[in-house]
């Protein structure tokens, strides 16, 4: 039961701290309005690492639906927690992203462009091309993955420390990818605030554009077992 | 002794750096005016890590009455040393946000705008909402409380791995949630100041805004109370 | 094997990120654009850092003939390998290059400038003069090779830690040095891509300034190589 | 005599990266002009990160006089080895800057600005104010002596991450109160380059504001004397 505890909460606070940046740099009314791409991908980066901190003896910290299946595929997990895994995830982001809304209301309220309110939510992209927004998802999933289990490469990484390279993983697909498709690279943090963009009561909201729901997630969960694979495929000794 | 000279010292060093950031990049004729929410976040972050690595041995490294009640509630810290520890967090944030005010007068007398001159001292809300204010202080503190005893899931962090993992944490939330409310979430970094500026004799200071203060002493112990049980009740092991 | 692997695949990771950074703040129609020299010199040094956690077991992960050349002059490498880690490292270049392209081909297409498409995949100099470019590039070098060798003075530094040091000397070098020639400091990380320039179908891309190329060269190997024996004539102990 | 070697490279390598990237980011005709202080304070954290980590176990890395002068105050370094120290400090400190001016000469041959120029070399007030220059001065140089002698509080710090916290402690107060002065908090960082300065032939350089210079030695001096005395009264076990 931990391990989905641990997810619910992990993804929830994930989402809260990940939304909340967007909402905090692009709504009108916050004190940190306009703050950019640099604020977006450190706090991002932040927002993986701190949940990951507390609950990754627990869970392992995936947060990530496509984390998860790419795990089980390479035999990391047991299949048979897939499905609670995935609960998890998808509902602790549906509850982060409602506290974003709660707590920017306000700023909601003060800011028109429904584009702009949406993209707190979700991710899209910057040219819509169904082919090529999947494959930018697909590569940033890959690069997460590969990157996640070359971590073990490394050796004896103390304790505290693999958090920290996790977070240089996360801004640096933010900060070298992100601006293509806003990097989803994970369904539960796209999908679970793009379900509470649609149900939320959020004045002057417009639609929740799912017809770009399969790029986040076939990408990313083709680039995770992608990159899953190549690692195990590589004769590491 | 020792425990109060260093919650004395600490939070004194903690609003020298932080109150500076904020006067340092917003007061007209200093060097680095408009450097903007990226700067501010990152220099609280280390504002908060300095003082904790030098009096982190000595006194635990509060520097927040409302982390100090949390883990008291929590049978952390003995309620005995409670009064002491909250007396030398005022009275060291008061004289660290007076010693922002001689460093920076001649910046403070270059400025109009009194709201400029308050926002170095004490926060404020980007909206005004008392209910919603003192929510966002309330989950702010939530997180940094959960997310410090939560640091200790990590497992056997190397000294002074974990001061950076509390920068994270601190940089985490007010990149994410900081244009809401200014992220007091501690009473004594936002009152201490905001006595001195009351009784400065800063020139066209305009009001000290009191009537904003309950939000900043309720919400930061309501959360970080809350952040402290809901860790407790978890079933971690 | 796996050291060539391992180089390539490296190399190709760090184009990958490394020109993707300068992709998305640079070119028409990302939403990253204009975030400037700090997104771009942090990305850089993440961008070394993440292949380097993953390969550097397996090759030291040099990703840069320079180093390659230094080390085997200093005799910490075996020339035999040599030839297999500069093929290595330019082909993952090109290859990381082309991903590039291929991810940002609707933002080049939306970009005018053949200056700017250019600038994506190699570097050049904000003022030209062939003789204190590769000064530039010679003291860049100087440094990375140099600082890289030192960190073993640190001592016992541990796994990981080691790895945000290195990312510590690139993102210096690009902060202080970077803006007078893109800091290639990398004879595979300029000439790859710019081989990857030269032959792909990239919409109205001007010429790929070849002259520029001995810069490039010449620089990185004479800086890396006196960076190494410098440090080996100092009598350290 | 490595001890020497050591304080004369590390400055050497402290003033390139640092004045480095106070040209990179304003003279004209660089690539990074206008990155601003969130760059300069992060890259002037770097310079001595850098340095520290190749000579911290040759001589100390103090690269500063100040600092020097307040451990042999404190009884931490032989009075006999401090004239040494400083020769090599302001020597190492000269070359840096004559090195800055080598590489950035188009730059500066392409600004007008003779305060600008001054501006690369060595710091300067922002409200001049000779009383409270030196205040900024002495208490960013306490802040500095104070905090370094203060991670001795951490405990057993992993070799490496010492150093990060040292490139804490520089970005903090810089990012904090370098809006002041430009917190050269050591006499050798900034007299040095007001030597080469003074010497150089720079283009319309104007004058090298000697009558400055005060501040420069005497703040720092007193600052870092300072915070030894009073971390050493404190009664920490």
């Amino acid at each position: 039961m931990l391990v989905y505890i641990a997810e619910f909460l992990g993804t929830m606070i994930l989402i809260l701290l990940g939304d909340g940046v967007v909402a905090n740099v692009t709504l009108n009314k916050t004190g940190m309005k306009g703050a950019g791409s640099i604020q977006i991908t450190l706090a991002w980066g932040l927002a993986v690492m701190i949940p990951a901190c507390i609950f990754g003896a627990a869970s392992g910290a995936h947060f990530n639906p496509a984390l998860t299946i790419a795990l089980a595929v390479d035999g990391s997990l047991s299949w048979s927690l897939v499905p609670g895994y995935m609960i998890a995830q998808f509902s602790g982001a549906f509850l982060g992203a409602c506290l974003v809304y709660v707590l920017f209301k306000d700023q909601f309220d003060a800011t028109d462009s429904s584009a702009t309110k949406l993209g707190v939510f979700s991710t899209g992209p910057s040219v819509p091309s169904m082919g090529r927004n999947m494959l930018s998802e697909i590569i940033g999933t890959f690069v997460l993955v590969f990157a996640i289990k070359g971590i073990g490469q490394v050796g004896a990484v103390p304790p505290g420390v693999d958090k920290f390279l996790v977070f240089g993983i996360i801004v640096s697909i933010g900060m070298s990818l992100g601006g293509l498709t806003g990097y989803a690279i994970n369904p539960a943090r796209d999908l679970g605030p793009r379900i509470a963009h649609a149900v939320l009561p959020i004045k002057g909201k417009g639609a929740s554009n799912w017809g770009y729901a399969p790029v986040v997630i076939v990408g990313p969960v083709v680039g995770a077992v992608a990159g899953a694979l190549l690692y195990s495929a590589i004769p590491w000794a």
